[in-house]
């Protein structure tokens, strides 16, 4: 087993977060998949389902070749991320495709942010496996015309934004608690100490609105 | 859209069952993971679910270079691979291994004889988007070692077996009557007639037998 330097000893917790992100966005789009409403629906989400799991085994191969066993590199994040994801089942196709963009959004933004701090190979590694567009689009095309068919569902649907976001903070702060070692890999982009954070928090923020309008849901 | 000739007839019929064959395994391997006793075995089936995806895209790509609509191939399927499903639902781990196994290698040696006699293209693709051996092997290795724990196992799964073969028989009789043509597949390698159709269920009951004796189980 490799020993990564002190610079590098949080790349493993990092890569280790994304690969179970991986596995259970890959279950969670599988699971939304049975919710389709029609066979194309449901083989369009499967391949989005199949797509993360390309990505966890390119994030399991890089942990491979540091030296690190991709389960251990896994296993301290299950119990939040498993907690998160009971905490917020989706009831519905529409709350299931929400509850992807919008968390899946949150999260991509932030892990572009780290990833811009992390040396090669990791840094381009991370950036692309990060979630597809094509999901993005097409989660805002059918929340979109599903809002537009029946106005009403705005309000329960951007009441579901509010309680993902909610239940995200409280697990992310949970990760954070029980593995500091990641809190370094966020510190070169808060050059301001407290105010660079508060900007990095801003600008999550700002493009969490972003999304919840382009699905035509209130912030 | 092309206008399939007579002899190609079937073919459309044979990537749409294979194409939805594929994403309900997808399904089902998915389902299977989250069974699974631990995260390495969790992520190993995972990983052979999203392989069934990669097979589906490869079909459902051939279907419309074909002018024919996957979605469309695969809706006279879905009725009786449902059915067989949902009479089939692993209870635990080591059923929906032993039904994978099992029942994905019926459905290969089938598809491998209905292959020979199909024209490039065609021939290639069916035998690439058949199951992938690791997984046998993982199977296999899996049942063998719970039954050598528990040796009362093998009456349990052995049972579970036969009923899988009775429900995949009552299936494939009601896909075959709604769906003649698919007949014709097969006909080429059935050269005596009658006899021939009795030499190719031997040949694929002697090679569901192998799979039994190799998992420990009796037939």
């Amino acid at each position: 087993m490799s020993t990564p330097g002190r610079d590098d000893a949080a790349v493993p917790d990092l890569l280790g977060v994304l690969s179970y992100g991986a596995l259970v966005a890959f279950d969670n789009l599988g699971a939304d998949a049975r919710l389709a409403p029609d066979l194309r629906r449901r083989a369009a989400l499967s391949e989005m389902a199949a797509a993360e799991l390309v990505h966890y085994r390119r994030l399991a191969d890089r942990l491979t070749e540091l030296g690190v066993d991709p389960v251990d590199a896994m296993t301290p994040f299950v119990d939040s991320l498993d907690a998160y994801h009971e905490s917020t089942r989706p009831r519905d196709w529409l709350e299931g495709l929400v509850k992807a963009y919008i968390g899946d959004g949150i999260a991509d933004d932030f892990y572009r942010e780290v990833a811009a701090g992390l040396a090669e190979p990791d840094r381009t590694l991370v950036l692309e496996v990060l979630h597809d567009d094509r999901y993005a689009e097409f989660a805002v095309a059918e929340v979109l015309a599903a809002v537009d068919a029946d106005p009403k569902l705005a309000d329960r649907l951007g009441l579901w934004a509010r309680r993902l976001v909610g239940e995200a903070v409280t697990q992310a702060q949970l990760v954070v608690a029980a593995r500091p070692a990641l809190v370094t890999l966020v510190e070169p982009f808060v050059p301001d100490g407290p105010d660079g954070l508060a900007a990095l928090i801003e600008r999550l923020t700002a493009s969490h609105a972003e999304r919840l309008s382009s699905l035509g849901l209130r912030s």
